[in-house]
């Protein structure tokens, strides 16, 4: 143990939680770049996420080619469509005008993998749940979220891909599971609520209604 | 918007990697119980996570009843015992010792589920992986874990159980699915390093040897 335990005051506790009520999934990015090392820097951190049986199987993958940018962008399009259509008849209209990736003006493509096979961790925690793997990936990236919402920096999570595709698209390891594809940049604007609640799409419900007791 | 956007300044921002750094899956616990309404504050936070279309698929499980606890331990035990008999001969006794929950000593239990058929969101970002709605959850229970060490309370993840047997014992909805069964209370100790480190199990790895370049 290095140092005395630190003592967190209510004052940090309220700035907490504005970074959380701040946090977005940002879709309109400047297109300025981050500062150098800035994108290490933040993944350092998510490293400090949680992981089962101390796994860290998280692998994150900085994409900078174009033409790999461009097939990820390509299965995007085709997977969008493909949800544009299963939409609900009152609700096609409504889908087509959300923005729902900022894969043209982020400065910063991060895909990000988990590593299911790994042996570090000698399989602890992860016999009866082998989930636990990824889930330990996602705990990474909300990590690397909110320290990036600390400094300024928005992040989107690009969900609507093919993992096939973009498996293919990075030439990483067979045995690596997309997690999921995130634009990294400043954002044009900062809201404590969300973009599809501003645009009617959806609104958030108590989280009271979700508690059972047993 | 409510009010002006927030600045975090570079002093929070190192109060924040603290937290992170401090955060710990704790396995010792004192049994003071927490503050009233404590537990029900933390959850209020952790709805302020990321999920995927808004869909809030998050759904908590507070557990008190000392025979539904038991049955929940029971399992542990089962699924300890099996993972235990799958070690390596040579990291049994290591595995044997090592303490893997806090089930007796926590004062609180909270289990969390998925409710992956929830029409909130209208299946936005889910068609081609339908998984983050898991990792929805999966990110609600970071944001507590986090929210819950700002106030000097640990947590613990059990993940060595079973699913379809934590849920007989809980009586939930058929369409849940079991996410994690977390211990919550006082931590016996305040460190900066895993336990499973501690003890040997494993050591953490520099985030740079999990980055790709593409």
């Amino acid at each position: 143990m290095t140092g005395a335990a630190p003592h967190f005051d209510d004052r940090f506790r309220a700035r907490l939680r504005d970074l959380l009520v701040w946090r977005r999934d940002v879709r309109r990015f400047r297109p300025d770049p981050l500062p150098e090392g800035a994108l290490e820097r933040l993944i350092d951190v998510a490293a400090l996420a949680p992981s089962v049986g101390l796994s860290q199987p998280w692998r994150f993958v900085i994409v900078e080619d174009p033409a790999r940018r461009a097939e990820v962008r390509a299965s995007f399009e085709a997977c969008n469509a493909q949800a544009l259509s299963r939409q609900a008849p009152e609700r096609v209209a409504s889908y087509a005008r959300l923005k729902l990736e900022g894969l043209d003006e982020a400065p910063v493509h991060l895909a990000v993998f988990s590593e299911s096979a790994t042996r570090q961790g000698h399989g602890l925690g992860r016999l009866t749940m082998p989930e636990t793997i990824d889930y330990s990936v996602v705990m990474a990236v909300h990590t690397l979220w909110i320290a990036a919402r600390a400094e300024g920096i928005g992040m989107g999570w690009v969900s609507i891909l093919d993992p096939q595709a973009v498996r293919a698209a990075l030439d990483v390891p067979d045995d690596w599971r997309f997690i999921g594809y995130f634009c990294i940049g400043y954002p044009q604007d900062q809201t404590d609520s969300p973009t599809l609640e501003q645009l009617g799409w959806e609104h958030r419900r108590p989280a009271a209604s979700t508690i059972l007791r047993r």
